[in-house]
């Protein structure tokens, strides 16, 4: 007998018919003999629904009204997701987060949960009623309603697992689970069975879009087992048919790569003929960040016009104007022969925790890359990741090369 | 400086543009130095829409996560409502059932209200912040969520001015206030500046479907002048724009007659020849009891077939069918000769607490029918009230002719 967390997104809260899918899943898990809580999102659409009505109302409105306004969503969902367990025979009451309390922060559209009281939760175990919990939803301690913030429900559901010590943390979603690659471009991605939360955060901030950031980094805190599967299919979390994030050191075997990720997210910026003299970084990258631009992979290199240095880094493609005028204005102050900008590039990562003790993962990737002509236009690193920017037309190419060279096809 | 409660139904709530509306006659209010409380409905259309939800789920669905997911309307538009106030330069903070608290029984979707603690509300008074109230929200005394039931909104307004002891409750609404008859059958109806709180009920349960019956009773027991006005025009509550409910012993000048309803929702059944025994009205209206069935003008007189009485009475047009099935199922037990019914019927009422010391009322309507050849199908009366059955298609005719008589076209 365990103790679950099954949280529920939006596309499977859709409607009436949805939520009655889900709580049968959530009927299986109790009728098992597990301790469940039901942790839920709002009806897809119905969030952003809501922040329109906040935005015709008020163009910059008073975040702790648009809290209140906005947990309305999922507390709709609780009190459905409740009947339709009472429907299937299962004892079941919601629980909003006042009454629980989840006591959060007082900022107000991104609060952070502070405390969550597990005694009433507790007290629902020994009567065999199941808690239904709106996500995103909160208190701060002097009562007033707050909210952790867009896709703040799977971080409620891993507070929830946090707390309780459960055994698991169930995100059911609308993919089955974390693959080796976008399926759309490699045909031979698979499901990845267990990843560590390490290699999810460097997948999910690459671009992988399944978990919000926050929740993984929750659950590597608290070391919180969250397993990530489709609410579309028939098994159910215990039959561990999605992908389980876990600790590095609970993994049985590390592959040198779990995976691969790319984003087509990203432009290139080469300044050319630097000065080369001390503080010039401070110079690129202080008007930048006024701007509040992020820049990513930076590299230095020889210059193609004479003998100071070049400088070539990456932001994000939709920051591409804002960041050229920026430079522009600057010119003098940082000093620069030409601007040379590409929004041809895509990035390209490879993910494993494997690689902190393999040598020769990067040389492998660099070698797959040059036997298919692809050309490498900046390199970035971490312990666990390697990411290089290429030509955007070159995207399936790469990923399908490096999907087959680090056994991940198999 | 007096006190006033707000209350904004579902239409001036239906949208971003009508809350903005709605919001500056609270301001307007809070300029002229008055102390407000706003209560609101949720947006028209919205409660009926989350009721369709649970019924997907659930066909018979539990009361209490009923109540959580219906008050989810009305705290969206308390929220809405205070970002408005915000917006207008007025300081304002949703407060939601549980946060004031309003106490209310645990029957949950019919809820009543046993207590308002008004020290918060108080102190938000003090520090010139408009508390801006969900209509239709209580919390029972374990912290559960309840609703007070359909148009339980007014009610809650009146509840809170009575705990308040404001000055005025003032419901803004889609009609301008109470007319001496329906404008759209008496062209020559005119507003009622101001009503005594029976005359109300009077038409409020014969079919002026303005206010729910409950928060009039509340008003009544707790003496709170309340007025009835329209959210579409530009006046607001202090111009005295609307209709104004108030004790019968502060009336200034008591009309005889203030104001004629009419129901078109009624049908006649006839018993004819029925045994003149003891026990016989029991042994009719026993069984439409039990099959929920509420009969309202009775009368027996000489009977068309023979020398028994026959009985005449009236139900919900609506339920004529399961009335004529009960009584022929019974036609042995309770012993009558023929069913004759009749759904072409409309009661006219004429209401005025000024009956009570003046004789002859009623002879003033037999008369004036009379001149028009109307007749008279059956008759109920009350203190203040005169109600009698007519043949449909006279609805108007009768109306016109006592709205004249009774000197309400001046």
């Amino acid at each position: 007998m365990s103790t679950l967390v099954l949280k529920f997104g939006g596309t499977s809260m859709a409607d009436p018919a949805r939520i009655r899918k889900a709580a049968e899943k959530v009927a299986a898990e109790v009728k098992r003999g597990h301790k469940v809580v039901v942790a839920v999102s709002a009806m897809a659409g119905v969030t952003n629904q809501l922040v329109e009505y906040c935005r015709a109302i008020a163009e910059i409105y008073d975040p702790s009204e648009y809290d209140v306004v906005a947990a309305s969503g999922e507390q709709v969902t609780s009190g459905l997701m409740a009947m339709a367990l009472q429907q299937l025979g299962v004892e079941a009451e919601s629980l909003q987060g006042w009454q629980i309390p989840i006591t959060t922060t007082s900022a107000h559209e991104k609060a952070r949960i502070d405390n969550i009281d597990t005694e009433k939760l507790k007290s629902y175990f020994k009567r065999k009623v199941v808690p239904v919990v709106p996500g995103f939803q909160g208190v701060t301690r002097d009562g007033r309603i707050t909210t952790l913030g867009r896709g703040g429900s799977d971080t409620s559901a891993v507070a929830l697992a946090a707390a309780l010590k459960a055994d698991r943390c169930d995100i059911y979603t609308d993919v089955d689970g974390v693959y080796t690659s976008d399926p759309r471009l490699v045909k031979k991605a698979r499901k990845i069975p267990s990843i560590a939360y390490e290699e999810m955060l460097e997948l999910a901030s690459l671009g992988a879009k399944i978990l919000q950031t926050r929740s993984v980094e929750l659950a590597m805190n608290y070391n919180v087992p969250v397993q990530v599967l489709s609410s579309f299919g028939d098994a159910v979390g215990s039959d561990m048919p999605g992908t389980l994030l876990k600790a590095e050191d609970e993994m049985m075997e590390k592959q040198l790569v779990t995976g691969l990720a790319h984003s087509r997210d990203e432009a290139k910026i080469t300044l050319t003929a630097m000065a080369d003299r001390p503080g010039i970084s401070a110079a690129v990258f202080g008007p930048l960040a006024e701007a509040n631009i992020n820049v990513d992979m930076i590299v230095q290199g020889a210059s193609q016009d004479g003998d100071a240095a070049d400088m070539t880094f990456t932001v994000p493609r939709a920051d591409l104007p804002r960041t050229l005028e920026a430079l522009n204005k600057n010119q003098d102050k940082i000093g620069f022969k030409r601007i040379i900008s590409s929004a041809d590039v895509a990035k390209v990562s490879v993910v494993g925790v494997g690689m902190r003790s393999h040598a020769g993962v990067a040389q492998m990737m660099f070698k797959a890359l040059a036997d298919k002509g692809i050309n490498i236009q900046a390199i970035a690193t971490s312990e666990i990741k390697i990411s290089v920017l290429i030509e955007e037309s070159y995207t399936e190419l790469a990923l399908r090369s490096l999907h087959k060279v680090y056994g991940l096809d198999s």
